[in-house]
């Protein structure tokens, strides 16, 4: 585990005013990696570190010597279009040389000239064009909250809500990494087969039940070769950093396609990823003991058992998700609070995800994006989709100016926020993830 | 679908003899792609054609003047270690122009010079290391033989085999790109959860019941982008060509982790694919109808329906599963066949598959691979793989030394071979897909 070092000092302040707001996602502590180019200009992409209301467009300050080169590799990319894979193996300890540059030249102790070299470089967040932070070679998404297990297992099969497997294997599936989309990318309300009437033929129409799915996700850093595991005590060594996922759902084409291998076009047309990866030492002063079991409940089992990932293998993130409906955004009606929901809540760590993909000796690569499954807490408030909150539709939720949704309707836009806060720590956020519904083409 | 046209002649003939023996499986009339260069040495990859007990080294070839430019950028790549992206995209007319070019070097009308330049390029198959003709970025295995769904369904659900979905829906789940392997490549027994007793905990120990699957594979040539579907009477036009896959699996994992989401670590740590990538114009003699439902089946959804499909969707390509013990090689006993089956017995055609896929706006790019799943036929010798032939091991393989098999055991060697035969034409072959099991680590 990353200890906490004077890089998460809560006095530590910025030049750049905009970093030392109390709301800013993005202070000096937090330092997340994107890849970006200016809105409406066909220039090339470039890496860049969210600061404040800024993008800090990196390369430039590179050529202009405030970094050296070592640790420079770990945001520049052979091509400059992605976060470099080779540099992204070398993780953590090149990393930790990126930040702790990367704070000297944009902390109140900069001297003139480097200020004049970064100021040039800052491009305001929103006048960004963000783009996908890395190449994902393969996408995995898990099934880690018992509590959304358990809410879904209890709509589907009402006399066994949580499989016997549920308490021992930390519960994967692999996605789709094509159709992996950066936020903002608008998203097609898929067709599917629908069979909503179990006594008719199926129906090739345009998706009923689209929902959301509220989750993180985290890259491989380091892989591993094929035929070799991850010791659970080495799995964050592997881990570059984290975003968050909005796993986009078919629940209706899902009910009937996903027997007896799982779900595949249900989720498969989009897969939402914010644009900002947060390295797993801006996350240092936020790590807690892993998820506490019942004491009924089984022990892991030994491969997914160590007293680091016992004492801080859990991640206190608060995770929201608003709605605004196409009458809101005419109304000017804010973005309306749907559930906040925390990562602690998950049942398996990060690390014992990982450990437990490479268990059989898959490998796993530099890029690789594994997510955690929707995170639902405990209370109704804190359930991460639609499918959750309504209860299969049951029970429409109501919405500010009146309009009520069981799933998501055309013209709907979901957003999703992430952000870490601890006494005697600035808080980190994550940034956005959204995404727009379009009508079925 | 692709016409029968001259290059399908029987009679064309090659200058290489051992392209004309009866039972080799690249006459001049298939021509099938592969990567390799010369088996323990260090130079670089390179694209080859089969042709007979040879590879045709293609770049060389071209170099001295023996493809143009268009009709060569189909087999070379711009990194020239596997088939070029940009070029597949191409397909299918440059591809014909290739292969009609190829077909007038190979054959007995080429002149001195040409042969000449060929011999130089020429490697005995035996003497040439072959490695993964393309950079896969999504792995989709299907579930298409009824048959198999059918034994498999009978074992875990005796009431009831088939579910209800399988008549309709083409089903299908997201396999693991980065373990998919080359043949040849040593396969690790893998770890994993395994419950066998139901009323004490699950172990994590080496994988009792290691199986193989025998089932064929398509490379996506053209892809297409997020959002827009595919028809199936385009669907063939995005298909680059054929291989045979090993889809390497665990059942004790599987059973244990599958519910609810499919097979995971059961299936990626590791699936083998065979060298050599069959067009689909070398296949056109050997399309059949679609599998012919019985009067009480649902005919295809419209999307999933058409006249070309019907009458031209099918294959008749035979598959054959050979097994080798450690003991068998050291007594010198040829491989034994273990099961032959027809990819004519599936009940979704390649073209379904891919529709299906991309029903939803999935965006299917450039060297995806997808597979059919298991390949089993009606009768017990046409069962595809070892879960179907022993009956979930309750009824073992007798082999001919004595040997008996309820699963792979550490040594096994299991070969998979492919080929396509009709009156009036030449027999074309797919090669070989082999993995020998070693023991877990």
């Amino acid at each position: 585990m990353i200890e906490i070092n004077e890089t998460h000092d809560q006095n530590l302040k910025s030049w750049i005013e905009s970093a030392n707001t109390a709301d800013t996602d993005f202070p000096i502590q937090n330092l997340p990696f994107c890849v970006f180019n200016r809105a409406g200009t066909y220039e090339n992409t470039r890496i860049g570190v969210g600061i404040g209301d800024f993008v800090l467009d990196v390369y430039p300050c590179y050529e202009a010597g405030l970094f050296d080169d070592e640790s420079f590799t770990i945001a520049v990319a052979a091509h400059n279009y992605c976060l470099d894979h080779s540099a992204m193996k070398k993780n953590p300890s090149l990393q930790r040389a990126f930040r702790r540059r990367a704070i000297e030249i944009l902390s109140k102790n900069a001297d003139e000239q480097t200020r004049r070299i970064v100021q040039r470089n800052l491009i305001p967040i929103n006048e960004a064009e963000f783009w996908m932070p890395v190449h994902i070679g393969d996408y995995t998404d898990f099934y880690c909250s018992i509590f959304h297990a358990t809410n879904v297992g209890s709509m589907f099969r009402p006399d066994n809500p949580l499989l016997p497997n549920y308490k021992y294997v930390p519960i994967g599936y692999h996605g789709r990494a094509s159709s992996v989309v950066i936020s903002g990318t608008e998203i097609t309300r898929p067709k599917g087969q629908n069979r909503s009437d179990a006594d008719a033929p199926p129906q090739f129409v345009a998706c009923k039940n689209l929902d959301y799915e509220m989750e993180v996700g985290f890259f491989v850093g380091k892989g591993n070769e094929l035929g070799e595991s991850v010791s659970l005590d080495e799995a964050e060594e592997h881990i570059f950093g984290l975003c968050l996922v909005n796993d986009w759902s078919a629940r209706d084409i899902q009910a009937w396609e996903y027997q007896p291998l799982g779900p595949f076009l249900a989720k498969n047309f989009a897969t939402s990823i914010s644009p900002f990866v947060v390295t797993m030492e801006a996350l240092a002063p936020f790590r807690v003991p892993a998820f506490k079991r019942d004491g009924g409940d089984p022990q892991p089992l030994d491969y997914l058992s160590s007293e680091n990932n016992q004492k801080f293998g859990g991640l206190d993130l608060t995770l929201e998700v608003y709605l605004q409906t196409e009458k809101m955004r005419d109304e000017n009606i804010e973005p309306f609070l749907l559930s906040r929901s925390n990562t602690k809540d998950l049942y398996w760590t990060i690390g014992q995800m990982l450990t437990h993909h490479a268990s059989n000796g898959c490998n796993l690569q530099t890029g690789d994006l594994m997510a955690t499954g929707t995170v639902s807490g405990d209370s109704k408030d804190s359930r991460g989709c639609l499918l959750e909150l309504t209860w299969r539709g049951t029970e429409p939720l109501e919405l500010p100016n009146g309009e009520t949704r069981r799933f998501l309707e055309d013209g709907d836009e979901v957003i999703m926020k992430g952000f870490c806060e601890k006494e005697g720590f600035r808080r980190i956020g994550f940034g956005e993830c959204r995404g727009v519904i379009l009508p079925a083409e």
